[in-house]
């Protein structure tokens, strides 16, 4: 991470990528896929059947093998699945060969939460530099990662050949900065101020992370479940 | 917050909801029409029609129609949905009204990037206390909430009568704590620690965090639209 990640080579998309066509609804799932994959690789295994992962993941063990068909179907019956070919094959349609760099804005608690977790490393990408407004912490480093300062947003965007910008700074600023990257060569924001960026047609993908969506479906399960009794 | 939660009233779940059969599918999106509805509130709006929350949320007017269908149709044709009646709805659905405590396990940069979100506030759920096994951080305060010792977590769920038990500790310790807890009155964990935690037959309901799930989407949604340059 940091100056160095500059001499990173980045892999091409279209190399690194055979694309099939795969349905948005399989697509949300394999980032769990992936998470659990992993999780059997580190447990030394080289086969999987589709009834192990059913077990593990809490899915049937058809709608697994329904999945798992979409991308050329590698599972042999009675044999299982090839774990890290699997693995590879997620890896490639999810994008984490991209060598994919980003950029954090807010170098707050969340923002240093997220540097300082395996997150990106697991998934391939390269937190580059962090900037926030505060000039006492300009020049100081969270984890790896170096923070700048706000105001030169563009020119380290340029300079790191960042891809993806992170937003943890409050919602009030959210606009004003995804306003500042349709100007750079950004390709995707993620989004963890609460509000809707509109950025018109504009080249750039936004993913908004609603983390208390989930507090939600929470709070709904528990009092559904002291309905019931 | 604090000490003064013990006092606030909690209401009795039976008495604050009635719910209705709503679909799965349709409860898991409840959370964005909460977010949606607050906003319509907030500009002052009283009345909004299927058409204006599908340009807002960006899901088609039939749906729309079709999901708030599903618990009681409060819209009339050429008028709109009443705006506040729908949002105690949803409320109620939710378990917004319910009085959840919750406690934190964990202050660090994520449990306090949590406690100081407005995250809870809006969901009326409180944040009673903040546990850490760091010596020097107990007694603190982070945004209003007191950190105790981790040794204490047991007595603290009885004390404060806590619901909701928020894991923002490192994963290894994660199934210790989350067994410490099945001897408690908690009825919920949200759990970010990334380790899936397997509490039997518990009466405990666990709601996983994978916050990098939706890096993975962006990442993807990247991958894919470079490959259709």
């Amino acid at each position: 991470m940091g100056e160095n990640s500059k001499k990173t080579k980045k892999v091409s998309v279209k190399s690194a990528a055979y694309m099939p066509e795969v349905s948005p609804a399989v697509i949300k799932r394999l980032p769990r896929y992936f998470r659990y994959l992993r999780e059997v690789i580190r447990q030394g295994k080289t086969r999987v059947s589709s009834a192990e992962l059913s077990k593990m993941m809490n899915v049937t063990a058809s709608q697994i093998r329904q999945d798992l068909n979409c991308f050329g179907g590698f599972g042999q019956q009675g044999y299982g699945y090839n774990v890290n070919f699997l693995y590879t094959k997620i890896c490639e349609i999810l994008g984490v060969g991209c060598g994919f760099r980003a950029l954090v804005i807010g170098a707050g608690n969340l923002g240093s939460a997220l540097v300082k977790s395996s997150m990106f490393d697991k998934r391939g990408v390269d937190v580059v530099a962090m900037v926030d407004v505060r000039e006492n912490i300009i020049g100081k480093t969270i984890g790896d990662v170096t923070v700048y300062k706000m105001d030169d947003l563009e020119e380290l965007c340029e300079k790191f050949e960042v891809d993806i910008v992170i937003l943890t700074l409050p919602k009030e600023n959210a606009t004003a900065a995804a306003q500042k990257l349709l100007n750079t060569k950004v390709k995707g924001i993620w989004n963890f101020t609460g509000k809707e960026l509109d950025l018109g047609d504009s080249h750039i993908v936004v993913e908004n992370e609603h983390i208390g969506d989930s507090l939600m479906t929470l709070c709904y399960e528990i009092a559904r479940r002291e309905e019931d009794l």
